[in-house]
């Protein structure tokens, strides 16, 4: 097994019938989807699920996960999402795929949000470009106020469509440099507090990490 | 002259030739715009406009401003815009007619922001519900908290369509009341922490009110 | 029992057990899903559907109806809704709640479709403006292309919001006159084939109408 | 020189001053635009545009054109764009770059359309796979309908964020391969009659093309 597996395996067992999960998005809760779709198989489990992407919606389809939405439950009981970066005070930065903002509510939904990842990604202070939708019709605005704040930034461009990324909401992506966060609670709420950013990277309220490395598995609690 | 053109007229003598204004929303921006035309007609000004609205953008265009956008313009010149609700410090609730992350926006991109409006929205504390633009997808999530936070919930519904009106940007509008809110910057910030809103209709970056009323003008400065 | 009552319990009776239903929009539609909530209550049924409004959406969940979507199921077993005029092929007319790009999509996604309807509103000919739901970029060109083809247009504009009434998909929804439709098949066509229309009104997929009168109901076939 | 360029210099004469174009998107289109901005700049033309992607938005503001809409101009004077695949008809394919529906606006909305493209793009019958905007929720019934058509479907997926690539307007885009195209007008309005289809990549309203090869250009007219 290699790490991704080793840390969706173990968040797969936290997974208990009858729960509706806030299913994040990426490469490792893919992993996650697919154990557990295992799982679901073979105890003939009853799983429920708020996906955060058009991605982990059809994973978590496949995986015999039933979707329900955020009308039908105000509150999910547990979330599992991946992410990009994690200091040492479980503030994280998400949104490499491009599905922060609902992430982030999927996350903030939940009763308990447990945060798997490789444990490279754990680093001191974190210091990686943070991405923030962006309404389009804000952009010029948006730019002209993260680089008041001291942020260099980049509008997310890649293949398959001409001009800028477009987000599952209809958005554009700016990642922004900061440099090393100092205070990421602060500067999550002073990005939001920006008109035009629908939502950022910085995830402050991540409950448990299971970081996973060729060692097993080190969990880290707030 | 009612109240709205004593206003209106007074908002227009602030506009220079070669302006881009942020142009707001509303009855009393309608207003505003008619007669800002007639004085482009008549002085053959050329004033651009990055409009809050479709309602807005409408009327910019029949009275001969220029529609530009903040691609081009990051920073406007000025923004005349009404309200709902004015306190003595200035900060106001907007977003009766659902325009409220657009008015936010062009706003906070003016260098000076003014609101024009009718001497009875001038209150001692702020106390009618607060408009909140919210994500579809996160609807329940977000009543849940603004239950915890005290707020009385009422999801908008308007004729025209079956079910929730949905604002210029797809979004729904939940009028929230909070009764008296002892500290608007405060609110408006904890508002925008939720993930799902996208915006909300607490504004305290206005720089100066122009209040109407049968005994003429009334002009408050920050 | 009103008509309204009376169609929607003859449709209710065509629901079975583990079905997966397209749900219109409506008030029509909303006593039918009441009645299927009492049944689905007490019989213990388990009843999917795919609803093509928020409206429905909210209702459907109330009554009981476990929420699914196309990405799942991509036919489904019956579309029960509403319409605003019915001629004597069964064409309808169809938009007056604004839902009719979804309403038409689950419509022609489902093996069965029948409409229920009160009996004032079946007609020799279709002769009431037809919705139709545009890309607000598009509005100029469209309505333009309307007019040369004979049709007087009304951007619909509502309570609730300043300017025009949105879609639940973000579009705009032009009420257009063409005075008696001779050819509803060749005119929901020739509407789809202008870019920028996203879906017309004009439904020529119905196999079965349910009509209610005060003397009971009437099914037409195809 | 090489072709983009040739074609893209022969288009750029066209242009007068003061016309409204309807300008497409690309990387012909991205060469066109800024030949184009090097006559605005040398000849102080002042040439009016409504782009129809963020990317070409971005580079018409960089070449001086200055922005407008469709609501203030229901038609335009010359759309200029790219296309993937001509035929001897003048039939194309267009959509590779993901933002088929706007261009298909802005052709339709212009008097004169003319596209622009390298020789190698000229076949005898279409038949790449046809670029097709599906709104997502309808994602499973327009597969179903476009696989009883014979398609073979492929939803677009591509870098920078996770899942499916998003359009501009918020939808999926399906590639649906039909392999040789016999009827291009027949497929492009039996697409157009399928619910949840917002548009698809066959263009059948082309006035003229200009084929560049490096032996020089050749101009196709209807």
């Amino acid at each position: 097994m290699n790490e991704k597996e080793i840390v969706a395996e173990e968040a797969v067992k936290l997974v208990e019938d009858g729960m509706v999960l806030g299913i994040g998005s990426g490469t490792t809760i893919a992993v996650f989807l697919e154990k557990l779709g295992e799982r679901i198989k073979k105890e003939g489990l009853e799983v429920y699920g708020v996906p955060s992407s058009y991605q982990s919606h059809f994973l978590a389809l496949k995986a015999g996960i039933r979707i329900v939405d955020l009308f039908e439950y105000s509150e999910l009981d547990l979330c599992i999402d991946g992410a990009d970066q994690i200091d040492k005070n479980l503030n994280c930065i998400k949104g490499g795929g491009g599905a922060l903002t609902r992430e982030k509510i999927v996350s903030q939904a939940s009763k308990r949000f447990i945060v798997i990842a490789e444990e490279r990604k754990f680093v001191d202070k974190l210091s990686m470009p943070v991405p923030i939708e962006v309404i389009p019709f804000a952009y010029g605005h948006v730019v002209r106020k993260l680089q008041e704040m001291g942020g260099i930034c980049k509008l997310r461009e890649g293949s398959g469509k001409l001009g800028p990324v477009i987000s599952d909401n209809g958005n554009f992506i700016i990642d922004c440099n900061f440099d090393e966060i100092e205070n990421p609670k602060e500067l999550e709420l002073s990005l939001n507090a920006i008109a035009g950013i629908v939502e950022n990277g910085i995830f402050c309220n991540v409950d448990e990490v299971i970081l996973g490395s060729k060692d097993g598995i080190k969990i880290l609690k707030r």
